[in-house]
C-alpha cells in the first residue's frame, strides 16, 4: 500500500541507532518533518547527545523536545500501579509496561502543540510496546496516524539497516556493528534484558545480563535496615527522610542494587501472543512491593484487603497489555484508590544478599488490636460464644447439602 | 446452657498438655467414652508417647487411633493446593489451614466406624482452626455433635487448667509450667508461630521462634542447585530421583531449611474478624511454589495462566476460611486440575541463602516457541502486519470513546 | 445469661404490633427509655398512628422521631445500587436488602444526638434483616449496644406474644389476632412477601399476595409507552418531565403497577444459611433495570461494561449481606459511579402486559456509530485487513497450543 | 500480496446467494478444489437445494458435505452453555456465538478426512462471526489456511458482486436483486436480524424483522402452563415426556413462539470494537433459562450457586467472542459442570403474552428445607442465638475499623 501523506511527526527518540535510523527514514521515505522527543525516565544515559543527533539529522531546534519526567513518571504511574500490589503472571512488576502510557501521551501532548499529524516509535512487530504505544495514542488522540517502521520498512536483515544507516550517515557505535547479545530497556522502575543469549529458557541467565544489582552472592554479609514511611499507600520517607516521589525510588534502587534485591528471570505470555524469556531487574519496585503488603497488612480492612486481591490480576493484565488510558484501568484505580486513604504507617525493611523482609510495622491507623488477639481473655468485645454462631450459620448451608446427599445417594 | 448426652466422641489428639487436659475433661464432664485420634502429619513428633498417655487417662486400646497420614496429606491435601499457586493475602502458603480437613475427615471416618456421636478438637475460640475443623466435620456429617473444649470450659487461667491437670495425673512437662513464649503449629508443609513474643507487630521477630530453617546468615555460602520433575503440575523426582509426594516434599524441607529459605513474618486476616501476626517457615513449599510456577510457564496457556491467576485468590481464601469440602471450592478444583494436564517437565533451581530462583525450564510439553520469538524474521507464521490489525482492533473502541469524549466535551 | 443495663435503646418502630410489643418488652425487661423511630421509606402506610401509639405506650414526645426518608433513601441507596444493574442471584432486585441500612444509619444518628447507649429492630432471628440491621450498626457505632429481641425474649408462641400484649394494652387489630397467611415488608422499592402460604416453592403463589402489580393478565391490551432520560447513570425525568428520585420512582411505580410489570416468585439463599421463597414486586426498579441498561448499552464503552458484569454478582451480595457500610463495597461503588459520567441520554419504553421492552435509545454521549457498523464499506476508520491480524494474533496462543498437543499426544 | 497456491477448500456453505459467489469465487481466484459443507442446525430451510446449487457449480458430488447436526448442536454446545446461565451484557443468550464452533470443527473435520489445506466462510469483516470460525479453525488446526473472502475481494459494491454471479449463471432470487432490508441469522436456538431497518438504536424495531415469535400482542389471552424436567443441569422432559436435546428445544420453541416469548432488541459491543444493533429471538432458550435458574435455585448450594454467577460473565465473554475451544472456557466449563451434579428435578412453567414464569419447582434433590425456613421454631437445628456470634464475627473487622476511624479523625 502507498504511504499516507504526512506532514508532521513526533518520534519517540532515545538518541541511539535504531531511532535514529527511524528518524532518517521518516524525513527520506514519509517525508516528513520530524519532530523528536526524548524523555528521561530514569533510564541512567545522558539525554544532550539525543540533541545533538537530532540536529545533525537536521531536525529543527525547536522540534527537539527533552524532558526529565521521572517524578512525572513515578507519582502518576509507578505508584499508582504499586497501591494495587501489582504483579503480572505472578511475578512480573510492569517495569516496561508501566512506562510506555507516558511516554505516549508527551508525544500527542507535542503533536497536539506543534500541529503533528501522527506519531512514531521504534518498537518491534513482535513486542507488547508496540501495543502499548498505539493503543494509549488511539485512546488520547483517536485520528492521529501512527507509523510504526519495524512493520513498514523493507529492510531483510541487520546488515541492510546498517548500510542505510551508513549511506545517510548515522553514527554507529563500535559494539553496534555487531549484533547485542541481548536487547535492554531500562527506566528508574527496572531494567528488562531479552533475547539472543537469554532465548533459551533452559539456560541459566549468564551474570553479565545484570546491571542493575549486584549479585546476592556479593552482596555484603551484613544486612541493611532501614525505615519505610507511607502516607495514602505511597512512600514518602526512608529513614525518617521525606523523599519527592523520584527520588525516593532512586533511594530504594540504590539500597536494592548494593544488597542483590530484585532480580526475576521468568518466561511470560506476551499480549501479541507468544512467549518470551526476560530477566528483569526491579531493586527499588522489589523492597516497595514488600513495603506497602506490610503497611497494608496493618491498616487495611481484610473486605478491602481481598477485594484488591481479587482485582489486581485483571488490573495487572490491562496495564501489561497496553490498557492504562481506558475507562477499565481507571475504574479499578478508583476502586483501589479508595482503599489506599488509611495506609499511613511506618515499616522496618531489612535486606540481605536478595532477600526483603519486613520485620516491623506501625502505624497511628492500625487496625491490629493486641486485646484481641491475645490468647488471654481480654476487656474486649470478643465472646468466644460468637464463634460458635459463626460456625453454625456459616456451616448450615453445607450441613443441608450433606444432608440432601446422604438422602439421595442412599 | 445444660451439656448434651454424649456417648462417645473422637478427639483429635496430639498427646500435649492441652489435649491431654480435654480427653480428661470430655471424660469428667461430659461422661463421655473417649476415642483419641493422633494423626503423623510430619509435625516431627513422637506418636507413641501419645498412646501411652491416652491408655493412662484411662482410654481403651481399641479407642486409640494413630495414624501416618503424611502421603495423604501432601497427596491429597497439599500437593491440589500448589496447583493453584495458593497464597493468602499475597504471602501466606496456608500450611495450617491445609490440614485441618484431613484431620476432621478421618475423625469423622473414626466417628461412624466406632458409632461414636461426637467430635472434639483443642482449637480455641478465638482462631481460624476452630472454624476449619467445625465446618469441615459438619460437611462431612451434618448431625455430629462438636464439643469445642476452649468455648465451654470455665477454666477462667492457665491455672485453673494446670490445676485440673494435676488433679487428674496429668504429666506436665516442666517447660510447660511457665506460658509458652508462643504457640506453634507444625506438619510436613510448614511450621507456623504466633501469641506472646510475637503479638507487637512492631518487633522484630526473635530469632528462637524459627525451627524449621536456619537463618539465611546462616546458610552456606555456596548455592544449592538441583532439578525437580513435574507431572501433571504435581512434582514428582528431584534430580531425577522419583519420590513419593510426603518423600519429596520431606526432601525439598531439607533443601530448605538448610538454605534458610521459607521464612515469613506478617499480619493476616482472620477469618473470625481480627488481624494477628505469625511467623511461617515453609521450607519445602516455598520451593515448590516458584518451580510450579516455573514449569506452568512454559507449559500453561496464557488464557489459562491468567484464568487461574484470578481465580487463584478467592480459592485460598476459601481453604483459609475453612471451606475445603464445600461445592464452590471442588468446582475450583476442577477448573484447576483440568489446566494441568500438561504441566510437565522440569525446572532448575537455585537455592542461596533464602533465596529461591528458578534458573531453567524444560519440557516436552513446553509452548515456549523460540522461533516464534526471535528477533530474527522466522519461518513462522508470525507477520508483523498482524499486529497492525491486532493494535486496530483492540484500540476501535477507545477511539470511538475518545471521539464522543472530544464532542460532549467541546 | 443477664441483661446489660441500657439507658436509651432506639427502636426501628413501625407502629406495627410486633413493633409495638418488642416497645413494651424494651421498656418492662430492660427498664430501658424507648427512643422510637419511624420512617417513611414509601411502604404505604400512614405514619401518626405510629406516634399516637408510641405516646400512649409511655414514649415522651421528644423521643418519637418520625421522617420521611424517601428521597434520601432513593437517591443515595437506590440509584447508586442501580447504577450497577444489581441483581441477587440472577433475578432479585434487593428491595428490602437496601433500605435496611438507611434505617440503622437514621438510628445512630439519632441514638448519638439523644445519648442512646442501644439500638433494636425487630426482625427475627432466622432471616437477613438482622444481619443487615446489625452489621450496620456495628459499622458505624462499633460500641453501641444491639438489643435484638426476637433472639432473646422467652415467648414461646404468637400466643404468648399476644397475651403479653394484652397485658400491656397494646391494641390488637382484630386480623392481627389469627396468624398472617404470609409476611410482608414494604418500601418505595419494592414489597416482598414470604411465609405460610408461599413456603412450599412448588405451589404457586396465589394472586392475593401480589399488592404492589395486578396481574399481566389484568392489565391493558394496550401497551404504555414513555421515555426516559438518564443523568450519570440516574433517571431524571419521565417524557420529559423532571422529577425528584422519589416522585420519579413513585411515577415508574404506577407505571409498573398498571400494566403487570415486576412480579417475581424465586427460592433465594439467605446468607444465614437457608433457602427461603419470597415474591417480589418491584414495578418501578424493574422498569429502571431494563431502562438503565438500554442507556448503557449506547453510552458504556465496552471494557466498563464488561468490568461492571463482572463485579456486579459481587456487589450485590454485599448488599444482599448486609455489607453496605463497608470499605468494600465502597470501592466497588467508586468503581462502578466512575463508569457512569456519560451516561446520560433517552431511553424509549414500552410496557406491556408485565413485559418491560426497550425500544429506543438516544443520547448526544452515544458511542453507537452507524457509519462503523453498516454493511456499507464507510469513509470511517475500519479496514477490513485488519480484522486478519486481529484473529491470528488472538489464535496465536492456541495454534501454539495445538501444535504442541498434536507433538505430545503424537 | 498474491494469493497462497490452495489445492482443497472446505467451505461452509449454505446454498444462498453470497455462499454460492464465494464457491465461485474460491473455484476461480485459487483455482482450488471446493468442498462444501452444508449442516442443518435448525435454521429452517431445506438442505437439498444446496446440493443442487453445489453440483450446478461444478462441485464434486463426493465434496459435497450435508449433515444434520441438531442433537450435536444442542447437547454439546447450547445445553453446556445453559448450564451456566449464560447471557453476554446482561441479556443475549448467544444464539449466534454458539453455532460457531460446531461449524468449524466439523469443517476441520472433513478437512482432514479429505486432505484438504484450507477452509473458508462467508463472514464478512465488520462482524463477530469471521473471529468465531477462524479462531475455532486456528484452534483446532493451527496449519490450516483460512480464506475469509469478504476480506479479500475486490466487489466495490453489492452491484458488483451480483455481477459477479450473473457471469458465473449463479441463480439470483427475485428478492435478493434488490438489498435485503436486514440481514438475518437463524439456528435451532435462535434468530438474530440486524442491518438496514434496524440500525438506528433509536427507531423501534419493525414488526416483520421477528420470525421465530409471534407478538406478545398477538400471543392469546389465556397462559400455557407446562412443566419441565431436568436431569445434570440439562433439560429432559416436558410435561413428563422425555425428548432428545434437540426435540426438547424444538418444542420449547414452538411454545415460545405461539406465546410471544424470547425477543430482544439491543445494542451490544462487538468483539472487533463497534457497538451494533440486533434483534434476537430466542423462544425456547428464553424460556430455558427462567427454567434452569428455576430448577437451580432449589437444587445448587449458595456457595456453588454465587461462583457460578461470578464466572458467567467471563464465560459469556468467551463465547461471545469465538474462544469455545479454548483451556480457559474448558476450565470454566469444568467448573459449571461440577456444579450440576444434583441439578435434577421438575419446575412448573408459566407462558403469557411474552412472559415466562416459574410457578413451582419440586426436587427429591430439594436443598430447600422447610423446616428451616418456617417462622415457627423448629425440630431442627437452627437455633437463634447462633445468629448473634455470626453477625459480631462478621462484624468485628468493621467495628475495629470503625474505632480505627473514630480515633484518627479524632
Amino acid at each position: 500500500m502507498s504511504k499516507p501523506a504526512i506532514k508532521k511527526v513526533v518520534l519517540a527518540y532515545s538518541g541511539g541507532l535504531d531511532t535514529s535510523i527511524i528518524l532518517k527514514w521518516l524525513q527520506t521515505e514519509y517525508g516528513a518533518e520530524v519532530i523528536t522527543f526524548t524523555a528521561d525516565l530514569g533510564q541512567g544515559e545522558e539525554l544532550e547527545p539525543a540533541r545533538a543527533k537530532a540536529l545533525a539529522a537536521g531536525v529543527k531546534p525547536e522540534n527537539i523536545f527533552i524532558e526529565d519526567v521521572r517524578e512525572e513518571f513515578v507519582r502518576d504511574f509507578v505508584f499508582p500501579m504499586f497501591r494495587a500490589n501489582t504483579v503480572y503472571e505472578g511475578q512480573y512488576l510492569l517495569g516496561t509496561s508501566i512506562a510506555r502510557p507516558l511516554i505516549a501521551q508527551k508525544q500527542i501532548e507535542i503533536a497536539r502543540k506543534m500541529g503533528a499529524d501522527a506519531v512514531s516509535h521504534g518498537s518491534t512487530g513482535k513486542g507488547n510496546d508496540q501495543v502499548r504505544y498505539e493503543v494509549a495514542y488511539y485512546a488520547l488522540e483517536p485520528d492521529i496516524h501512527v507509523i510504526a517502521p519495524w512493520r513498514e520498512w523493507d529492510f531483510k536483515s541487520r546488515e541492510a539497516l546498517l548500510e542505510f544507516a551508513e549511506q545517510h550517515q548515522i553514527q554507529i557505535a563500535k559494539d553496534k556493528r555487531g549484533e547485542a547479545p541481548f536487547s535492554v530497556d531500562a527506566n528508574l522502575l527496572h531494567s528488562s534484558s531479552e533475547g539472543k543469549v537469554l532465548e533459551d529458557p533452559a539456560v541459566e541467565a549468564p551474570e553479565f545480563v545484570y546491571m542493575r544489582t549486584i549479585a546476592p552472592e556479593d552482596a555484603p554479609d551484613k544486612a541493611t535496615v532501614f525505615t519505610m514511611d507511607f502516607e495514602k499507600g505511597d512512600p514518602t520517607a526512608i529513614d525518617g527522610v521525606k523523599m519527592s516521589p523520584a527520588t525516593l525510588l532512586t533511594k530504594l534502587n540504590e539500597l536494592g542494587y548494593a544488597n542483590g534485591v530484585g532480580r526475576l528471570d521468568l518466561v511470560e505470555n506476551r499480549y501479541v501472543g507468544m512467549k518470551s524469556r526476560g530477566v528483569y531487574e526491579t531493586p527499588g519496585g522489589t523492597i516497595l512491593l514488600a513495603a506497602h503488603r506490610g503497611i497494608e497488612s496493618i491498616t487495611l480492612d481484610r473486605g478491602s484487603m481481598h477485594l484488591k486481591d481479587e482485582l489486581m490480576p485483571r488490573y495487572a493484565e490491562l496495564i501489561y497489555n497496553g490498557f492504562w488510558f481506558t475507562p477499565e484501568r481507571e475504574m479499578l484505580q478508583a476502586a483501589i484508590d479508595h482503599s489506599q486513604a488509611m495506609v499511613n504507617g511506618q515499616v522496618t525493611v531489612k535486606l540481605y544478599k536478595g532477600n526483603t523482609t519486613i520485620i516491623g510495622r506501625t502505624s497511628p491507623y492500625s487496625l491490629y488490636d493486641q486485646d484481641l488477639v491475645t490468647f488471654e481473655e481480654g476487656k474486649v468485645a470478643y465472646d468466644h460464644n460468637d464463634a460458635s454462631g459463626f460456625i453454625k450459620l456459616n456451616a448450615l448451608r453445607l450441613r443441608v447439602a450433606a444432608k440432601r446427599d446422604k438422602r439421595v445417594k442412599g
